[in-house]
């Protein structure tokens, strides 16, 4: 019998050590992305002058502009610390006049710029190559109106997701979106990169759920879309070009956004598989019998859950009371994070609780543990948001987040694992090779893969080895080599491994025919 | 106490009556657009040649080429018999490449085209106005695949959503949208058209759902994007512009589309309301109560059911026993179809009896019943999909299908009555008056009005009545013109109502870039 009352085996990890993650971040130097790949060369671009500085002096105030070398240096590099740009100057506009006043002047400049929101993503978007100018998006950041009859809110580009949610858990919403960077992300960087995150499944993409937008033009044209209504159909749905164009095509001011009721009752079951294809089978069984309240899918191999274990420093929730040691974890090959939201908690309850028996029963299950309490929901899930910052503890790490049919989803893990050990590039105890593990998790539910390669350093040797393999292997299965994050630098050239050729002209069309100058995010996404 | 088990007063509504359907439809005589609108000009577009005849011939095969009159009749006109075009000719291409060969050639010529799906559609978009070319897609109609373990449907553009639903059902999934014309429209023409139906309160729009689409470009270009993933961030998410396009910008030939698993529990409760705020009370706690579980919250005023009563001939769900009497229904001045669809019956039953319990406790809902059973199910849908056929046996129905925000929303029906009776032109009773009833209905939970204005013939004087004034009141509580069916010929010139200069703008641009020789679906859209 497997009930919702066994919840004994946890609050054991510390929430604390995610503290220590700014430390392993910056324990390896990193080199200026125009050195690493001397091949991608600077576009014929205006160089910014004093007068150019005098100009936006007159649209900004003095504490708008940052041109000092100390402060730009977190506007130059990435949350991962792989790339560098060179820029000199970020401005930090607070309304969308001077967004629009700053585009349009940069324009007739030929000046580059690249979008900056939260800084949070994984492909080298959001940072400058040479020396773009960074529009940093956080002085946007107050939430404009919230309608409680429909549900709509409306929000600057530059408000962080969390504080958007608190915002609405007070009035009973929730974002239909959550992700692990929430804490430092922006809405409008999660609307330019499509984010899809951990409760897609449950809530649908932004493609669905934001109903207008904000978004000034390369020529500083405002496009006011801030529209509220959840059934529109006058006319091509433009808002919709703007969702993942990685601010290619325009800067997002403002996002109206489709908000859920906020579920009454959460719980969550971590759970224990003896195989891959138990992970696959107890999916299809939750869908079934959880049906519309299963919020959340995910899976973790054991080589994540021991990355963490080795960072989070504390006790696996599925470790029994005699194995409490540092950094255990059991043998079981895949663990699963299932999580359900509902309007009723007893009848939660009671459809988590019979799920539960089924797949103990049938053996698809092997062990597992429960919560719905708020502190435990929170440790439980750090066995699955903290694999991102874990993966980073050795001094990097290659990150792939790729779509994949459900057959072959996990090969890709099992496929570049056996590569890179073939090479002789992997190993947990050797400290001379470069890579440490690759490691594999992600949100079944959406067929998305993290495939993470955690890396003592950033290696030559080791990227020619995981590329273009990684791409070719997505090809071959009808995969995408982005499920997340967009293309930013690290995939551009990848882009004809998931798209045709057809495709990728009318991209490149409608990129020229928005930005004819190519202001805008240079040497990115196609 | 309101118990489920009261299932006693329904399934006397005849369903047969929908066969006189046709019988009502063809009452009248109708003019050509062309005649009846002569400020609309033919475009400078070449006329059908024996030779262009002899070009089709080489493409397709002669039983899929109409050029006899009687033949191409069913082409010309729309559903509701307002729009007549005056084609020559209808193509029924079989595959994409054929779809490919006559585009590529019509461009080349300067012949227009009008793409037809079920013509279903309430705004004259799928019929010709002049002389277009008819491409029908109804030769294509092959289910092409589906994926058990992701939901993934892949289907021609000629597929019935029946159909596709009936072939998704004996799997255990469910088609993301349901509309009244399901027995008729096409896949292909609910995507072109944005279609969102009955059930978008639970299953989203498309613009979230479908995952990839295949269409035909004006020059011919196949665009091949019939993708199956539900995440995919590389490069800008095309097929989301050819998605309420209404045929403009290409020819949609496939479909690509996520299905959620088909609910196991179906609750229908049919409630009796004093008055508008209760029925927007009741939304807020249903949307509160219910959850996850609510499928569909369809409000019908008491007009339309008494429209309703008329054509179906039977005996209205709230009627007392001792109340039968042909054409009756109660005197409560609003009434609510409400749908639960969920994974456990017991569950849903139970939620929905406690808010019933609530709901008639607090005197928001003053009478109801309610149905599980199938026939009991369809023929409590009656009341309200069959009101749009209803409202036609007079002779005719100027529709108007609008987004309001909740507030403002019964205020147009109350307002269009209004004006309706201060210039004398309508009356129930008085069969000289141009309008028998304006009536009002629609899905409360997406903030979509159907404002049907029951007409005895189409009349100058009652259409000036109401245009602009609806599409005034729309603008003036920022409303959208057209919540389902889009543009068409009927709302071309009334855009401006609901966007703004620059977005209009933006959409002529895309499409002069799209079809630079205007031939797909002219003198309508934009």
């Amino acid at each position: 019998m497997f009930a919702l009352a066994s919840i004994s085996r946890l609050g054991r990890a510390s929430a604390s050590a995610r503290a220590r993650a700014s430390a392993a971040l910056s324990i390896r130097g990193f080199a200026l992305t125009a050195e690493k790949y001397p091949s991608v060369k600077r576009g014929d671009y205006a160089k910014l002058t004093d007068e150019d500085l005098g100009k936006f002096h007159s649209i900004l105030n003095p504490n708008q502009i940052i041109t000092d070398a100390a402060d730009l240096a977190a506007f130059n590099q990435d949350w991962m610390k792989k790339y560098a740009g060179q820029s000199q100057l970020v401005l930090k506009p607070k309304t969308t006049q001077q967004v629009s006043q700053i585009l349009k002047y940069c324009n007739e400049r030929k000046l580059a710029v690249v979008p900056q929101g939260g800084n949070t993503g994984l492909v080298g978007g959001s940072v400058p190559v040479f020396d773009e100018i960074v529009i940093s998006m956080a002085g946007m950041n107050q939430i404009r109106s919230f309608d409680e009859n429909s549900g709509t809110l409306k929000v600057d580009a530059g408000v962080i997701l969390e504080n958007a949610d608190n915002y609405l858990a007070e009035r009973g919403y929730i974002f239909p979106l959550d992700l692990g960077a929430k804490g430092s992300c922006f809405v409008g960087g999660n609307v330019a990169t499509n984010a899809g995150g951990l409760r897609l499944l449950r809530f649908g993409s932004l493609h669905g759920s934001v109903l207008g937008l904000e978004v000034v033009l390369a020529d500083g044209t405002i496009v006011d879309s801030m529209h509220s209504l959840r059934k529109d159909n006058t006319g091509f749905d433009l808002k919709q070009l703007f969702i993942g164009s990685e601010g290619t095509l325009g800067i997002i001011t403002g996002v109206s956004i489709l908000c859920p009721a906020r579920p009454k009752a959460v719980n969550i079951a971590f759970l224990g598989l003896e195989s891959y294809e138990h992970v696959i089978q107890c999916f299809k069984e939750a869908r079934s019998d959880l049906g519309e309240i299963l919020s959340a899918f995910e899976f973790m191999d054991r080589d994540s859950q021991l990355v963490a274990s080795k960072f989070l420093k504390t006790t696996h929730p599925l470790c029994q009371e005699d194995e409490v040691a540092e950094a255990s974890v059991p043998e079981y090959p895949f663990y699963v994070l299932l999580e359900t939201s509902g309007s009723n908690k007893d009848h939660d309850d009671e459809k988590l609780e019979k799920f539960l028996e089924k797949v103990m029963e049938n053996e698809v299950v092997v062990d597992g543990t429960v919560s719905q309490d708020e502190a435990q929901l929170k440790t439980l899930w750090t066995w699955r948001e903290g694999i991102a910052e874990a993966s980073q503890q050795f001094g990097g790490v290659y990150k792939y987040d790729v779509s994949l049919p459900l057959d072959s989803l996990y090969k890709l893990v099992e496929e570049t694992q056996e590569r890179l050990k073939s090479f002789s590039l992997a190993s947990t105890e050797d400290e001379s090779k470069p890579v440490y593990e690759a490691i594999g998790y992600g949100h079944i539910g959406d067929g998305n893969l993290h495939l993470n390669v955690a890396v003592r350093e950033y290696n030559k040797e080791v990227e020619k080895a995981l590329e273009p393999f990684v791409y070719e292997f997505i090809e071959k299965h009808n995969g995408s080599i982005s499920a997340e994050h967009g293309l930013g630098f690290q995939k551009k050239n990848y882009i004809g491994y998931s798209k045709s050729e057809v495709e990728i002209k009318m991209m490149k069309e409608l990129k020229n025919h928005y930005d004819p100058n190519g202001i805008l995010n240079p040497y990115k996404y196609i």
